[in-house]
């Protein structure tokens, strides 16, 4: 429905951080797509619950430089992940012994160039494959990383749309990592498509909508400094988008208790795909771990196509468009979307009538009476049967088994016919 | 205990449906073993909730004719499934290609002939065993259906007993499938003893009884159209019997949410029989599907012995006195007087004592201790420690897994030396 | 930490029983480790609850000697299992077919003597090997048994340590079983040294704690007869401690519904331990019958390494200093103090910063992020997330699974670096 393929291909070289050209370069196309994305800044230093905005990095260029043959490694220009992130300027020549200790590696896939950060702790290095670096002969090299670290700010973007109620359907997202198509050009594009779709399809929505692009930890802490009372006041459902982009796998990383509202509603959405993985917040991973902090207890679960750490191209420069597709995005949009409109549709049904209603006059149920020929219509009727004002529409769709876009057909049809009114909210049982 | 078989085999041969004279003569059959029953009336076209009586059927005679040989097929008078069940009247000569498609047949069973309606929907047809179809010479043939649809009457039959309190136990069953022996004479002959039983051994009994003989759906739906509110107030705990009359299992078909007390009755009941088999709501079918709708919400669940459509016979002439056996109906019937005399005992025993009673000094424990002595008296020691008022007898024996009649029996000795006493309702914890 | 071997090997000839001089002399040694212990008297005849306190029983001597050989069998002198518990006086001769009746064998385990009692039954009588037993010659026999039963008392100890608050730990053991070393001296030993551990470790609890050495059954409800209330009242964990001296396995009876802070409680601080069981209080056996009986409903579960009848030498003369090791005392001693420290440190602690805390500043989180560096750092991570002051320390370990140990160190850290407060009581969710 959106080329989101197409997006994520050009933001993809685009050398993004916690901070930095990349980052304002990667919110300025973003905002080409949805112009409702407002950007904040904070400032170098500034406290935000336990932690401090870090310095902002600039990186320009770096490389090693083997000066017997002039020969070149780990250029940034190749490949953005081959200077650590955050990584001190430096320019020296230094022999092998020197240069070895500065140089990350990924043993374990000794020909990927692994992702490597310090943002925390002043360091300088570059990250090449395994291979590459015990081939590298002996020196003297030239080392040379032309980066800064420098007071400035920190960038995280949001988008509200308000809807009919203040109650919020929240979506966050990632905007600092470097060249790496899962993890994370996914997420952003997946939440783009989605703030361009309530405004494509839903005109006048129920809900309010809340759609927010940070770097990782630091940034939504950032970002909850500022909005946290209004996101616990408003906020009825959240979920954090990450590696959203393959084909292999669903993947719900529950929320503390596995019981929020989130999760139930991933869990229907889930209910039928191919390789479904469940996780629990113990290995959780992404944001969750500050929305779903305590005293935070945002009703967040994580979605994941392949989860983070899961996936053998995760934090490599292999996380290419190998791994990411149009359909591995269209399956992580379309799950999103259906959760959203059963949000929109009302979510507790109750049947109108006392007693099954009888279909057969509507033309909804065979009319014939044969050994099986109530399995045809089992659906329909289990929906029924849990639309009782206590089961949400995800409730329903988990507990008879049926994907939750099915549900919502079933509901419709019932509506569209009388059978059932539908409610925001649990009446009945 | 009664001779149920013999009520059954006197049945069979009746041609019963949603309406009409077989059910007539059924309910004057079963008035001679239980005179309280009562009989109701609904006219053709009544509203009941969201359904309509449907007219009444009469049936007479049916038979295809080859008219080059003058043998007759698929005749009525050999057997009452050969019908379609509401066929429309039919009096026409067509060759064999017209006559198929009015055909009904069980492919997969081709030697039997499957039990075929059409309430709802005006159609003729006859019901022919798959191989006897395929074995249908070139016509031309003559049909012959001697049937009348019309404005008439639809009857449902209860009988109620009163007992000191108004709550009530309720159990429902069939008087609308013509010849097949399971499904349903299984039912109608098991409450008929249950209602005798009541009679015969439980001249005061404590809770109110009402006993419920419907067609199945309109039936159930008519019968609480009238009754709804009063049952919802009384109601304690209810089944609904259908298929009780086999040797191969013991089923359970769950209420709604699989919670009522019925639910956990019967499971206490069934503890320690063979093959015991337990079917969530999704798996319903018969009248469990009215009783335990939204808005209707009694504490009913299901139970069968082979559970309809769970065994071969099912919806065919095999439904016959090969499958349903005296024994058989006193299994069903012996589940369910356990289940009454729980009730009548008091529910919720509460030891009298503290600590453990000395059961020694009554003979009600083994006086020598050595290694093993405890086992002996597991289930004894057991129904104490969880007779503290907040388990019911159902709950207790759930819990220590023996079976409902031995722990009524523990409860009776415990009684008996006033180391118990029982309540109606749960006291402690 | 303390000689519980020693101890025990110190107690074990003393031949104990419900009542007598061996169960004066325990409480004498056992003073000389804790004097706190306070002896109680209860006289033959006393009603508690239920039941009422049996005649004292003295036994000094006995044996079966073969006249014609003057050869001597079954001789107490020997062991003290070879004389029946609480048997009646005898001083007879008598035929071998006259003897056999009254030898007790377990068949099942030929060569050992196996424990027999006949507390509340007059009998008199031997407990041989089966072997022994079928070996014994033609008579005639003299039958010897000098032991009196008489009106006198019944004793049992406690020992009270005054805390902060009146809430209470309360551990409770055996004092009535001859010479054997699992069970029952470990159960005295154990607590004797959670005992000294209080006062030597703890100078100023912040909770009370109560240790009790019954005879079993009758102690236990003896002593509850006259404490039961203020139990009630300030008992906040207790666990009855038997047969916690082997290696073999670590073992938890479950309370009656499994669901006590006891229980809990034990279940994380047997996490990660090899071979942990859980038997539910259908596998009871011990004094949890007594305290978790309903109407006194103490939290209390049952605490053993190998579970009274689940190995081998259980209530025969092989459970000696074989089973029982100084290893195996250490290892129940230190789960049960890990409780204490639990309760100690104020059971429900609360994260005092929204979102995670900056463990990088402090030195607690790895400074460089690659693939893999948050597992190191797991636990840690994990008892932040759920400490929201809704969950113990022991609801922590066990929904994290990292054992209480663990949990506790890292609450340590927390605690020094001023990340979490703690509570005694929940607070959050």
């Amino acid at each position: 429905m959106y080329d989101m393929i197409g997006w994520a291909k050009d933001l993809f070289p685009i050398p993004r951080s916690l901070t930095g050209d990349g980052v304002r370069e990667t919110f300025k196309y973003l905002q080409t797509i949805n112009p409702e994305i407002t950007i904040y800044s904070y400032s170098t230093g500034t406290q935000v619950f336990d932690w401090e905005i870090p310095r902002e990095w600039r990186i320009s260029d770096a490389w090693i430089e083997h000066l017997p043959t002039g020969q070149r490694f780990a250029e940034f220009s190749d490949c953005n992940l081959h200077v650590l992130g955050y990584s001190l300027p430096m320019e020296a020549e230094m022999d092998r012994a020197e240069l070895l200790p500065n140089i990350y590696t990924q043993p374990d896939q000794p020909d990927l160039v692994p992702y490597v950060t310090s943002y925390y702790k002043d360091r300088w290095g570059f990250c090449m494959s395994h291979i590459a670096k015990d081939a590298l002969p002996e020196g003297p090299y030239r080392v040379h990383i032309d980066s800064a670290l420098f007071d400035g700010e920190l960038l995280v973007g949001d988008a509200l749309i308000q809807g009919e109620t203040e109650r919020e359907l929240m979506f966050s997202s990632y905007i600092c990592h470097p060249s790496m198509a899962n993890n994370e050009l996914s997420g952003p594009v997946v939440l783009s498509a989605l703030l361009k779709f309530i405004k494509d399809c839903i005109p006048q929505p129920k809900f309010s909508y809340r759609f927010i692009l940070v770097p990782e930890t630091i940034g939504s802490l950032a970002y909850m400094s500022r909005n946290l009372e209004q996101m616990q006041e408003h906020v009825a459902c959240a979920f954090n988008l990450s590696c959203v982009g393959d084909e292999r796998a669903y993947s719900h990383v529950q929320s503390r208790y596995g019981d929020t509202i989130a999760d139930i509603a991933l869990q229907s959405a889930l209910i039928g795909k191919e390789n479904v993985k469940t996780y629990s917040f113990l290995e959780r991973g992404s944001d969750e771990r500050q929305y779903g902090a305590p005293g935070v207890d945002l009703p967040l679960c994580g979605f994941c196509r392949s989860k983070y750490g899961e996936y053998p191209e995760y934090h490599t420069d292999a996380d290419n468009f190998d791994v990411v597709t149009q359909q591995g995005l269209d399956g992580a949009f379309q799950v999103m979307t259906t959760i959203i409109k059963a949000f929109e549709l009302g979510l507790y049904p109750t049947v109108a009538v006392k007693g099954e209603p009888q279909l057969g006059k509507r033309g909804l149920y065979p009319t014939i009476s044969q050994k099986g020929s109530y399995s045809a219509i089992r659906a329909r009727m289990d929906v029924l049967a849990y639309s009782d004002g206590s089961n949400s529409l995800f409730d329903i769709a988990n507990r008879i088994s049926v994907p939750l876009d099915i549900v919502l057909e079933e509901v419709e049809v019932m509506l569209a016919h009388g059978l059932i009114t539908v409610s925001d909210t649990a009446t009945g049982e």
